[in-house]
C-alpha cells in the first residue's frame, strides 16, 4: 500500500499513514488533538480544518457550506488522505490547555469546608495510615556486616516492635544508594495495612514530604489536587479536558471505540498518560517535588472512566444486562496503571452503583451530606450525561440519564466547555432581541457553554423567539434570525464575526435546541420517576443540590423556565460545584470515609430508567418548554400568564 | 561527532555508532554477543573478530601474532572504529546456544531422587500454598446484574468461606473476557498467603495447568527447568551461557561495570531478558504452554547475581567492608523484574550468606544433605569461583575462594564451557608424550573445560612435562612442546589446528597453567583455612561432596594430583552436578524448604579469608603442584617416590 505523510500545523507534527487513511485517524496518530464529540461519525463537525493542500477524498457533509469547501475547509472525519498533506488546525487545541488553579479561594474552598464540616459532624475522623519514620543506622564495619535491608530492619524491630515491615522492589533498589548518600540516615515512608507496613518510599535525611492525589476523571473534564498528607491542606489543583474526547464525546461512543483493535489500550493511554500523567506533571512542577513524594491516590470517575481509567474491557456496561466489570476496584498500586507517581503509592477508585451511575456519583454524595440529611435532598449532577439520586439518611434512590454531553456543550454546534472564551451568561433585550453576553477570562467569545445556553434557550422562549417545542418562529423579525441552508434549518446569531475570537458566527439553531431539550428531558424525567417510585411530587422535595460541570454559573430560574430543575422555590436549590473531586479529596484524608464510601455504593438503589414503565412517557412530555404539564411549573404558568 | 556503521557476520546485524567507539560496545550495542571474561580489558584474547573491510584503530597485544594482523584478526576490546566496517566473528555465537535437556535421565535425575529423599527421611513435607478451584457462575440477567467480580467473588464465598481474596490489576483485565467466552465457567489458580489468597490466573473452562519455574543463576550458565506444581514432576529444562558474559567472566568485572552509567540496568536486561526469558520462551514452546501458566519461580545464585537479577546496586559487595543490599529478597512479581511468566507469579530468591556466599550455595547446602548429616561433610561448589562449606548438622562454617572462572574455561586460552566441542577427559602417552581426549557430543574440539585442563595438568606433571611450578621442562622433546613468541612462554599443544573444529591449534601455555594454579590453591587453601578454623586435619573430612559447573567427569585422582581436592580416599568423594538447581527446585515444590533454607542460611558462619590471618600463607603454598607441604598428599607422594 502507498505511504502518505500529513503535516499538522501550527504544530508541525508529521506523521506518515498509508494511503486512504481518515485523516481524523491520521491526526490520532500523530498525537495532534482534533475535537470529536460523535466520535466521527460526521454528526458535530467539531474536527473543522483547512487543506492547505494535498490530493485527498472527502463526503459531503450538510456542516459546511459551498464557501467554506472551497476554500479549504473539511471536517477530518470525513475526509480521507490520498497522497502528502498539509493541514492547519481550525481551532488551538483546547483539550490540552492545562489549568493549574488556587483552589484555595472562591467555590472550591466553600465545597472543601462544606465536605470537611459534614464528615466532622458525622464523627467521620480525618487521617490516614501514613507514617513518617526517621531511621538512623550504625554505619557498616567489617565485625557488623549485615546486608541493608537487615540493618534497616533491625533499626525498625527497635522502633515498630515486631510489626511486619513489606518491602517492594522499588524501595530494596532504592535503599543501597540512598544509605550511602545520606551517611545512613534516612527516612520511610509507610503504610499501615492489614497485613503490617509497606515501605512506600525513602529519602535521604531525617524528615520526608508527603503528598497525595485526588482525582475527579469527568468525562469531558479532569481536574485534580495534591493534597499535603500531613496537614490535609490542598496546595494545587488542575484541570483539562479528557484526552479521550478525540474519541468521543460521550461514554457510549468510547465504549465502541474501546471494543477497535488496540482501542482499549489507546483510551487508557489517553487518560493516563494523555491527561492525568499531564495533571501531574504540572502539579508537581508547581509545588517543586518529587513524584515519589507522591504516596497516596483516589480517584473519582463513571463507572466507564473508572473502568478505562484501570484498562478494564468495558463492552458489557452498554450491552444487555449492563455489566460492569467491577463494582469495588481491587487494591493496586500506581505502577499498575502507569500513574506517574510513587509506584507503591495505592490507587483507591470510588466504588460504582451501577453501569451508569458511578464512583463520582458516591463521592457527591458523600461531599453533598446528602447521607446523613433529615430532609428529602435531591443531589443532580450535571456533567457529561446527568445522574440524579433522590433520598435522605434512611434511603436513597439513583438514576442516569441519557443527556450526553450536552450541558457541557458537547453535540451542540457553537457549544464548548466552561473555560476561557465561553458565553457562560446570556439576556435577550425584549424589543430588539440583541443578545448581551458574559464571557469567562473577559475576551472574545469563542462558543457557548452549559449555562449560556440555558440561559439563551429560556430568554428565546419567554422573548417570543421559539415556541414551546423548541422551533423560531418565523414571524419574528430580527436581523439575528436567519435560515441556514446547510441544516435546512433556522438560527439565532448570538455574536457575529466581527465580535468573536475566530471570526466565525455564534449560532444556536433548531437542531442544537432539539438536542438540548432531548437532555434536559432526559434529566426532568429522571427526577420525576424517580419520585414517582417513591411516591412523591416535586413539592416533596425539601432540597436541591446541584453538581458538575455545567458550571456555577447555572441561573435557577431559567433552568426552572426550559424545565431543566422543578418549579420550587429558588432558596431550596444550592449549586456546589465539583463535589465528585470533593469526595475524592475526602476519602484521600480519611480511611473512614473510604470506608464510608463504600457504604454509601452499597445502600444505593439504582433504578434502570429504561426498564421503567413510566419513563418513557414521563420523557416525551418533558421534551418541550418547559413541558408538556404546565401544572408542575406553577411558577412559570404564572409569569407567562397561561 | 562523525558515524559510522558496523555490520557483524554472519548475523549481519548493523549499529550505528559515533566514530573512536570501541569495537566490543559497538558488538554490544548491536546485540552481538563477544565473550570476554576479562571484561574488555585485553588480557584474556576470547573477543577475537575479523575485520573485512573498514578504516580502526587497534592496540598491539601479544595474544595476536603478526600473520594474525596480516589476516585482519583483532582482538574487539583493543579495536576502535574510525570508519564504516564489516566485521566477521570467529567463534560462533556459543554462550546463545540453549540446550533443551531431558533431565528425567542421568545425573540430574539421580540428583532430584537424592534431594527428594533428604526433605522427606528429614521430614521436609513437600506441597505448595497454590491452589486450582473451578468455578460456575450464573449467567447474569436484569434481575442478576452484578458487576463480574462481584459475581465471582460472591461464588467463592460458597467456596471458600469468608477468606480475603486478593485481585491484581491483570486478574481484572482478563475477567470480563474470559467469563464471555466460557459461558460464565472459570478456573482461577490462587495463592494462599498469609493476607488470604491471590489471583495468580484465570482461565476459562473448569480446568487449569500450573507450571513453576526453577532457575540456578550461574555467572557463566543459567540452567532452568519447569515443573508442573501439580505433580512436582520436572517437565523440561534448559540451559545457557549467562549472557552478561559479555561484561566480564567473574563477578568482580561484571559489578564494577554495573557502576557505569546504565551499567547495573545493562547486566540486569543481560540476566533477565537476555538469558532467563530465552529459556523460558524455548521451553514453554517445547511443553506448548503459555506464560501465564507459569505460577511460580524460585532462583538460587550467589550474592552478586541475586542482586543483578533485581536489579539492586552491588557495588558495595566488592568494598570494604563487603556489604550486600539484602540477604533474604522481598515477596516479588514476576512482573516486578519483568520476567516473562505470569505476572503475579511470586519470585523467591533463595537467601544470602554474606557478599561472596549466595542462595546457590545455601541451595547447595540443602540439596546436598550437609545440614542433616551426622558426619562430617566438606561441600565444594565448583563454578566460577568456588565456594566451600564444612560442617555436619550442628555446625557449618562457609568461605568464598577467589578461584575466578578457570574451572569454566574462564581466563584460560584454551579454555570453555562444558558444552559442546569441549575436552573434557585428556590422556598423555608416557613415551610419545602424545595426548588422547574425549570430546562433549563426540566432533571435532574446540576448546577444553574445566575437567578436560585438570586432567592435561596432572598428566603434564606425571609425565614430567612441567614441573611442580606449572613451567614446562624445556629439557623434554615433543612436537607438542613449543615456544610461543607473542606470550614469551612454552605451550604444550593438545590438539593441532587439522583436527580442530575451526583450524585454530588448542594449546595450554604456562600463563594458562599458572592462572588455574591460583584458581585451584585458592580453592585448596580455603578448604584449610576451614579445617584450621574448627582444629580439624584433612583426614578429618567424613565426606566431599562436589557440585557446580566443573563437570561431572571431574577425575578424582588428578584432581588430587594437582592439589585441588585433600589427598583421602576415593569413595570419600562424590560428584552431585548443579546442587544450586536441583534446592532451587526442592524450594519451588516445598514451601517447607523455603523455610528451611532460610534457616540454613541464618546458621552458616561465614569466614573472610582475606581477613584470616592464615590465609596467606595457605594460598602461596597451595599454587603449587600438588603443594609445597607434600606430608598433605601421603599418597601422591608414594606414587611419585619422592
Amino acid at each position: 500500500m502507498d505511504k502518505a505523510r500529513v503535516t499538522f500545523f501550527p504544530s508541525g507534527r508529521t506523521v506518515e499513514v498509508a494511503s486512504g487513511t481518515n485523516l481524523m485517524e491520521a491526526a490520532r496518530k500523530a498525537g495532534v488533538f482534533l475535537d470529536a464529540p460523535c466520535g466521527g461519525k460526521g454528526h458535530c463537525g467539531k474536527c473543522r480544518v483547512t487543506v492547505k493542500w494535498g490530493w485527498h477524498r472527502h463526503e459531503n457533509t450538510p456542516l459546511l457550506t459551498e464557501d467554506e469547501i472551497l476554500q479549504g475547509i473539511r471536517l477530518a472525519c470525513l475526509t480521507w488522505v490520498l497522497e502528502d498533506m498539509s493541514v492547519e488546525l481550525n481551532e488551538i487545541d483546547v483539550v490540552n490547555d492545562i489549568m493549574v488553579e488556587d483552589i484555595t479561594s472562591g467555590q472550591s474552598k466553600k465545597l472543601v469546608k462544606r465536605t470537611l464540616d459534614i464528615l466532622n459532624s458525622s464523627g467521620i475522623k480525618l487521617g490516614t495510615s501514613l507514617r513518617i519514620v526517621p531511621v538512623k543506622l550504625p554505619t557498616p564495619t567489617l565485625d557488623d556486616n549485615i546486608p541493608d535491608l537487615e540493618r534497616v530492619q533491625r533499626e525498625l524491630k527497635n522502633i515498630l516492635g515486631s510489626e511486619r515491615i513489606n518491602w517492594t522492589i522499588d524501595a530494596l533498589r532504592k535503599l543501597p544508594i540512598v544509605l550511602r548518600e545520606c551517611g545512613f540516615e534516612i527516612t520511610l515512608t509507610l503504610l499501615e495495612t492489614k497485613n503490617g507496613c509497606d515501605v512506600i518510599n525513602i529519602v535521604g535525611g531525617q524528615k520526608a514530604s508527603i503528598f497525595g492525589l485526588c482525582v475527579d476523571v469527568g468525562t469531558t473534564t479532569v481536574a485534580a489536587c495534591l493534597v499535603d498528607m500531613e496537614t490535609g491542606e490542598i496546595k494545587t489543583s488542575a484541570n483539562s479536558g479528557n484526552l479521550q474526547m478525540q474519541y468521543g464525546g460521550d461514554i457510549i461512543s468510547r465504549i465502541i471505540y474501546s471494543t477497535r483493535e488496540r482501542g482499549l489500550q489507546k483510551l487508557n493511554e489517553a487518560i493516563v498518560e494523555g491527561t492525568v500523567n499531564q495533571l501531574i506533571k504540572e502539579m508537581i512542577k508547581e509545588l517543586a517535588i518529587t513524584e515519589d513524594e507522591v504516596v497516596f491516590s483516589t480517584f473519582a470517575g463513571n463507572t466507564t472512566m473508572a473502568h478505562l481509567l484501570l484498562g478494564v474491557f468495558s463492552e458489557n456496561i452498554r450491552l444487555e444486562p449492563y455489566i460492569p466489570g467491577f463494582r469495588n476496584a481491587p487494591h493496586i498500586k500506581a505502577a499498575d496503571i502507569s500513574l506517574n507517581i510513587n509506584k507503591n503509592a495505592p490507587v483507591f477508585v470510588l466504588p460504582n452503583v451501577a453501569s451508569y451511575v458511578g464512583g463520582d456519583i458516591v463521592a457527591g454524595v458523600l461531599a453533598s451530606g446528602l447521607w446523613v440529611s433529615d430532609e428529602t435532598v435531591l443531589f443532580m449532577d450535571l456533567g457529561t450525561n446527568g445522574e440524579i439520586v433522590l433520598g435522605n439518611k434512611e434511603w436513597m434512590l439513583t438514576c442516569a440519564c441519557s443527556a450526553g454531553p450536552a450541558f457541557e456543550g458537547g453535540e451542540i454546534s457553537c457549544g464548548m466547555r466552561a473555560t476561557k472564551g465561553a458565553i457562560d451568561e446570556v439576556r435577550i433585550d425584549e424589543h430588539s432581541l440583541r443578545p448581551e453576553y458574559r464571557v469567562i477570562g473577559n475576551g472574545k467569545p469563542k462558543g457557548i457553554c452549559g449555562s449560556g445556553i440555558i440561559d439563551l434557550i429560556a430568554e428565546m422562549f419567554l422573548k417570543g423567539i421559539i415556541n414551546m417545542k423548541g422551533k423560531i418562529n418565523q414571524a419574528v423579525k430580527s436581523d439575528r434570525i436567519r435560515y441556514n441552508p446547510n441544516l435546512n434549518c433556522f438560527e439565532y446569531v448570538v455574536a457575529f464575526g466581527c465580535e468573536t475570537k475566530d471570526g466565525l458566527d455564534i449560532a444556536l439553531n433548531e437542531i442544537d435546541i432539539d438536542n438540548f431539550l432531548r437532555a434536559k428531558g432526559a434529566v426532568y424525567s429522571g427526577i420525576r420517576t424517580l419520585l414517582n417510585n417513591v411516591g412523591m411530587a416535586v413539592t416533596d422535595i425539601d432540597k436541591v443540590i446541584i453538581a458538575g460541570g455545567i458550571g456555577q454559573n447555572l441561573d435557577i430560574q431559567n433552568s426552572i423556565t426550559i424545565g431543566l430543575l422543578p418549579d420550587i422555590p429558588h432558596e431550596k436549590f444550592e449549586f456546589i460545584g465539583n463535589s465528585s473531586l470533593a469526595g475524592a479529596y475526602a476519602c484521600l484524608i480519611s480511611n473512614e470515609a473510604r470506608n464510608k464510601v463504600q457504604e454509601i455504593a452499597d445502600s444505593m438503589t439504582y433504578i434502570e430508567l429504561s426498564a421503567d414503565p413510566t419513563y418513557m412517557e414521563e420523557f416525551i412530555s418533558a421534551c418541550f418548554l418547559p413541558h408538556t404539564d404546565m401544572s408542575l411549573f406553577p411558577s412559570l404558568k404564572n409569569a407567562l400568564n397561561l
